[in-house]
This record gives C-alpha cells, sequence and structure tokens, in this order.
C-alpha cells in the first residue's frame, strides 16, 4: 500500500464512521445541526485524523480506539476554521472551494456552530468508557490543551494582534494555531494506544517538526497555487498583509525550511525502536507539497 | 449556619482557588487571558459551582475534589455569557453591572476569550488524575452533553431562531439555555462524590425543577427590578420582542409557577434516604428572589 492508498483508505474509514459521532437530530435543532454537518463535510482532506490513526497504528493501537479522538478532533479543528472566518476575525468568505459557514448561516449560527462542534468534540472524546479511563482522561487533557488558551487559541490570537511580524512570532504563531493541533494528533495516536514516555516523547518532536512544516507548505501553495488547488482565494493572507513563512524568509528560504524540517520529524523518528516506516512516509508527502 | 451564610462561604473558597486554575500567564497571551479574567471576575453569584459543592456534600463528597469541575462549570458559564453578549447574538453592552467583554477588547478578543474558557474548562476537569478516573471522566462527559448542541448550545440556537414563541417552546429554550448547566451542577457533584444510580435520578429531577424556577425568577426579574440590582438593563428581554415566562403567563401566572416548581424540587428530595437540608434550603432561596 502507498502512503496515498493509505491515506485515503483512513479517510473513506473516516467519513463512514463519522456520522454515527453526531448528536440526534431529535435532540438538536435542525438548523444548528445542518450548520455543525455544513462544515464537518466540507471536504477537509482528514490530515489530523489520518496523523493520529497512524500514530496508534505504529504503536500498536487499535483504529477502533482512535476513532472517538479522531473525530474529536477532526471537530474541534473544524469549529476553530468556522470561527476563524468569522467577519469579526480574519473575514472570510470561502473556504475548501465553498461559502465560509457565516455566508451560509449567518454570523449567529455560526459562531454557535463553532461552539457546539468544540463542544461535542468532548463529549465525543470522553463518552464511551469501554477501555482504559485513565488513558481517554489523558486523550481529553490533550486535546483540551492543544486547542485552549496555551494552545491554538493562542495562536489565534497573536495572529490577530496589529503589527509587523518577526521570523520569531511568525514561527510562535504557527507552533500554536496550526502545530498544536498535528502535534495532538501523534500524541494522542499514542497516549490511546499505551505507549511509553520515551516512545511519546520522540513522536512529540516527530510532531513538532511536522506541524511547522506543513504551516511553511501551506503558506508556500497560498502564494503559488490557484483558487481551484486550494478550495480558498490564493494569496489572501497576503492581501490582509499578514506575516507568513515565505513574506518572511522569501519562497526559496521557505523551501529551504520546510525541507529541513521535514528531514528534523524523520530524523525524531530514527531514534526509536520499532517501525515507524508509516510516520516517515507521511512526513515526506506532506513535505512535497511545498516543493 | 444559615444558607445565605453557606452560599457566601462557598463563593468565598472558590473564588480564592479560581486563580490556581487559570492558564500560566507565560504560555497565553496577555491580551486573551486579560479578557478571561475580565468576565471570570465580574462578580458573578457563582450560583453553579454553590450548587455543585452543595450536590457533592450531600453526597459524602469532598470541596476538594468537587473543586476543578465547579472551576470547569463557572468558565463554561462565563463562555456563555461572552458569546451571548455579541453583537451577531443578543447584542447586549452591559453584563453584571460593567461593559460586555465586546465592548471592552473588541469582538475578535471576545470570540477567543469564550473558545478559550470553554477549551480551558475540559482541561481543569480532565487533567487532575489523583482521584478516580472513571468518575472523573463522567464529569466530563456529564459537562460536554450539558453544554454543547442538546443543551445549552441547543437552546441560544432556539432562542435566536425568529418568531413568536409558545409555552412549551419558552419552557424547552430555557430547559436548555439555562436548565442544562444547572442540571450539571447537582449531577457532576453526585457523580464525582461517587453517588449510587438512584439518588442521582433523585437529585436530577430536583435539578431539572430548580432550573426552571431560577429561570423564571429571572423573567420576573427582569420586569420587576432596577439596573442596580441586575447589573443589566432591565427590561432588555420585553425591548428585543424575546418570549419569556413573564410575556407568556404574565407576572402572576409566572409567580405560581416559580412557586409549584420550588415545591415540586424539594418534593423530588423527599423520596430520598438521606439528609437534603441543604438543597432543600437552596431550592427555597432561590424561590423567594421571584416573590
Amino acid at each position: 500500500m502507498t502512503i496515498q492508498e493509505y491515506m485515503a483508505a483512513r479517510q473513506e474509514f473516516f467519513n463512514l464512521e463519522l456520522k454515527n459521532f453526531l448528536p440526534h437530530p431529535d435532540s438538536c435543532p435542525e438548523k444548528l445541526l445542518e450548520a455543525m454537518k455544513y462544515s464537518l463535510y466540507a471536504g477537509g482532506k482528514r490530515l489530523r485524523p489520518i496523523l493520529l490513526f497512524a500514530a496508534a497504528e505504529v504503536c500498536g493501537g487499535k483504529l477502533d480506539a482512535a476513532l472517538p479522538h479522531a473525530v474529536a478532533l477532526e471537530m474541534v479543528h473544524t469549529y476553530s476554521l468556522i470561527h476563524d472566518d468569522l467577519p469579526a476575525m480574519d473575514d472570510d468568505d470561502l473556504r475548501r472551494g465553498k461559502p465560509s459557514s457565516h455566508k451560509v448561516f449567518g454570523e449567529a449560527t455560526a459562531i454557535l456552530a463553532g461552539d457546539a462542534l468544540l463542544t461535542h468534540a468532548f463529549s465525543v472524546a470522553a463518552k464511551g468508557v469501554h477501555e482504559d479511563p485513565q488513558r481517554r482522561l489523558a486523550a481529553v487533557a490533550e486535546l483540551a490543551k492543544a486547542a485552549g488558551p496555551v494552545g491554538m487559541v493562542a495562536g489565534q490570537a497573536m495572529d490577530i494582534e496589529q503589527g509587523k511580524k518577526d521570523a520569531s512570532s511568525v514561527n510562535d504563531i504557527h507552533r500554536c494555531k496550526t502545530g498544536a493541533l498535528i502535534k495532538a494528533a501523534v500524541r494522542i495516536g499514542a497516549i490511546i494506544s499505551g505507549a511509553g514516555a520515551r516512545v511519546i516523547h520522540g513522536l512529540t518532536q516527530y510532531a513538532d517538526s511536522l506541524g511547522l512544516a506543513y504551516q511553511i507548505a501551506d503558506d508556500i501553495l497560498d502564494t503559488t497555487a490557484t483558487i481551484d488547488q486550494l478550495g480558498k482565494n490564493p494569496g489572501s493572507d497576503e492581501r490582509k498583509g499578514k506575516d507568513t513563512f515565505v513574506t518572511v524568509h522569501g519562497i526559496e528560504g521557505a523551501r529551504i525550511m520546510l525541507a529541513a524540517e521535514t528531514s528534523r520529524a524523520i530524523k525524531a523518528l530514527s531514534n526509536q525502536e520499532g517501525d515507524y516506516t508509516l510516520l516517515e512516509e507521511l512526513a515526506q508527502y506532506l513535505g512535497s507539497r511545498g516543493e
């Protein structure tokens, strides 16, 4: 199985199972549920669930045990996109090739759909009680930390602050804003599969570099790809005067950083016992997006 | 100790301990943390934490074990007030006698402060691992269910929908919007203290009636109290054309309902073994607010 086939298979599994974790239509207002589903099914690549599955599998875990946590993570990611697109935030009309949530449902429902997805994620992550509650609790704590005021929300708060950003603050913003959830994907996959502290430490280093590489590749694509390839308006960061890895380091500088972070991710795995080919190939594949 | 003294003592304990559960200033952007604290310390009555403590105590639980869950619940309640006040939602400029979050920090930071409080609540509820993880996990699940798309967010979604509401839908809205978190306060207090299914069932009935009584009393106060007593503009629901227990049933009808729900709450306790005087007195005290 090539890495593309692996990703397609896990994406398909995730998309098939996702509906089983939505709130029941009888107990959730129709428009709210519609708005939650609109963004959840807007064609995301499911990168975070795939990473969580891959980390679980290399640690000997089962897909079924990882699934609720993959769903919770994707719900948190989806809420963050809805809130980031709001007029008071980044004011983006287009997301994944479709009108953003507030353009379709109005601002109030978009805010609530985001709140609902964020909250429901913790319901999904906590509810199943058929396995080790300590691991499940650790996974909930990991998700909350990665998504909250010392993680993703911190990144967005730094991002909306006015003023020119230097290389170090662009790094900090993306380490929180994108990196925190990517790191959580890898760590939660390992935690829920019962990985030991040494393995989790190695995988965390891997995920740190992978998250940075992912954001650098995104910034490169934002300047080089077309609207069809991106599913959103290209160059939108630049138009808003946002500083990115490309505006700070130039396109060639960003490409060099991308290659370096990808190598660093793979190197973090090489000190570990066990077979981490799957995670290596994922890093190589994601790194190749920005080449 | 009178019930007022009990409430004041638990409120003081809560307010003293709360600071220990905030994110560390070194890892959280300054303005974001400031906005979180502004709303958390805006002078809330801490009713939900007090109810959680009281339920824990009547079930033989310890205050220290209940504390993180009381903090998490108050963070969720506080986030909901910040988001409800936003211009796209209820557009309220005043909350607890002070300018609402978006008037002080701007809309973007208010949205993020709400997101941060909601997410951090689950970090607080999940993180401590010194006690039974199964109970802690059940408490996290309870909080997420009460606050999410079949609970509080559902209530707000129904509330912002256009059109005249009848008695049944006013009831549904408030059962979700206010009632769900009040029920969660009582249930989480019981769950974390290891109460059995029979006790939890009785306390749930109590909390259902208490939550309804609390909202009816709020609606009565909204028409009869002054701005100083309320800490927000009185009559604001009526001016916005919102239907409340008072607009639907009249002030006398609402008072009769309030007395009936308070009695029902107390009656739900009378079938239980054990001493529930504390919860009875709380119901009587809260009921007397709208007399």
